[in-house]
């Protein structure tokens, strides 16, 4: 069994934790900010209940120091948002000897790449493989300071690595802790088959104005998952998959990667129709809206998610009216600079050449 | 006073003629469909109510044959929907001797210059002066078939004509029936000057969801009048500001001219902040939104509000990255082709060089 560092005690820091010590593994769990693990440090680990069990794990570090977190460990999982990467990355430099694989769960669209480039440039003379999933490994909601709740473990997780050919690294910790994770070629197909960038712009943005009146008081993905907002979402992803066309990588449509991971039926990934995809969506359904838009649907989802898009669109010459829109619209709401904030060329370290790049994976 | 033909059914229409009427000139009133005018054409006229006073209003021509309306007439009132300019200046080209002057009530963006253009497709060899208004010259609704009530007759509208030399032909009944109506330079003023496109667009866009979920039982301007619009509202503005200096042209600053047609507090206006103006437009907070986004909100500013705005900015080299959005976000809402439907430079007439247009006016 395994010693994983998980840095990041958010939901998916706190999930990763009690599941993998409840399957055996040993979590080390590294948090910035004192108040946020004090609940878990006094009781010694973590409640939890739903999809992967009741009951305490034990987890044997809790702790602010990053190098405690990281001694004896032989993996690293990182469960921070995408804006925490850069800091996180310059951090993790001087602990870095090449041995210890690092997973970015999720690595949003391109966190793999930036990493490296954030390591490169902190000095970093031995990159271990990065390794990405597509999206969270959990459906999860904290109840309480020191409870996690998992109303799903998900499916069929897609995964890929840079180097590429180190994706060997990763497989042990995932076949083991999750149900069918799927390899796929290279980290631009995990970036391309980034959820959360699909499901939320056009939805957060159709309802901006009435998050604004309302507080978010009403279903973000089944109130909100109107006709509009599944054109929109449709037009997002046409270009999305032509972007991962002209990279040579087959990902499928929206709808069907939604139904594989198990976020919607089936049968409304067969039909390809996003209003049916949203409709269908159990595990999404009773989730409330954001009180505001200053929220990850647009703070990490815009920079970390379409500005990297885009980049890859614009290196493999291929129009995205709909993503550089709702870049647009979106910076404008929240009077940020998602474009320039975002994961551009520079900062996933990619050069402007397809045939250069792919000698980069 | 004056045989004035009012070409249109709606509201407008209806405030046009009973005001028009009240005021002692002749209102022969035109309406393509029967059903509309059925109504009046029993009652032999108008009722009307409200800030032109009440009262009844006799309208000696209610028709749906075009010619009836127009015979006698000295001046032509058009109050419909831009998307109607095109076929209603195909039918009236026949009937035109370059005497009566036209005007559109309101033009939206450059619709004196689309209109041109038909007439002149259409082999009309005496176009006369067509003028236009940057918003309709009455705040009203109808209230049933044959009754119409004016909340507002709109101070300080704008209007110009092509050829701008020809303005004169508008002023005596524009002086006669407005409070105070302004003169501006060029029809390029009017049409960048044009208040629905920069007042719908962005709330309709950011309340899409809204509206789906609830068939618009909300405020529009008031309810969905929030920071996340009033920030869009703003970036749009300051676009349309660059296009109009681009141009020459001295346009305020949108919350300046909301005021000043009556539409919101001077005191908004003074302050140049969007979300003041919008929380202090007593005539609009109470207007409901609409029940469904295939609106006019959309279908008519967009692609002959933002449309032309966006090809006024190409001809004069400026780049509109909100406009761009908001017609690309609307069109796939609807699904719609809004810019290739809209007033692009061969429908406004208009040559791909400055000095060129300029001459055109």
């Amino acid at each position: 069994m395994t010693t994983i560092a998980i840095l990041g005690g958010g939901n998916g820091g706190f999930a990763a934790a009690a599941h993998l010590q409840s399957l055996g593994h040993t979590p080390q769990l590294y948090n910035r900010s004192e108040e946020t693990i004090a609940a878990i440090q006094e009781a010694g680990g973590v409640e939890y209940s739903g999809a992967a069990g009741d009951g305490f794990a034990s987890v044997p570090v809790i702790t602010t120091d990053l190098e405690e977190a990281l001694d004896g460990a032989e993996f690293i999982m990182v469960c921070l948002p995408a804006i925490a990467f850069s800091g996180l990355a310059t951090q993790l430099a001087p602990h870095l000897d090449g041995s210890r694989p690092i997973l970015l769960n999720p690595g949003s669209t391109g966190g793999s790449l930036a990493f490296r480039e954030t390591l490169r440039d902190a000095g970093c003379d031995s990159v271990p493989p990065i390794g990405e999933t597509n999206t969270l490994t959990y459906i999860c909601r904290k109840r309480g300071d020191d409870h996690i709740h998992i109303s799903s473990v998900v499916e069929n997780v897609r995964f890929a690595s840079v180097p590429a050919a180190e994706r060997d690294a990763f497989e042990d910790v995932l076949e083991d802790a999750y149900p069918s994770p799927t390899p796929v070629e290279n980290v631009l197909h995990t970036a391309l088959s980034n959820v959360n960038a699909v499901l939320h712009p056009p939805g957060i943005l159709l309802s901006a104005a009435w998050i604004e009146h309302t507080d978010g008081d009403f279903r973000f993905y089944y109130d909100a998952g109107t006709p509009a907002v599944a054109n929109v979402m449709s037009d997002l992803d046409e270009e999305r998959r032509a972007i991962a066309d002209a990279w040579g990588l087959d990902v499928e449509p929206f709808p069907e990667l939604f139904a594989d991971i198990g976020s919607t039926s089936k049968e409304a990934g067969e039909s390809g129709s996003f209003l049916r995809m949203l409709r269908e969506s159990e595990p999404n359904k009773e989730i409330k809206a954001p009180s505001s838009v200053d929220h990850r649907f647009f703070n990490e989802d815009i920079p970390f998610g379409l500005v990297p898009m885009q980049t890859l669109a614009r290196i493999a010459d291929v129009q995205t009216p709909t993503i550089d829109s709702l870049i647009t619209i979106a910076s404008s709401i929240t009077q940020s600079e998602y474009r320039a904030d975002g994961w551009t060329i520079d900062r996933l370290g990619l050069p402007d050449d397809m045939a250069a790049v792919e000698e980069e994976l």
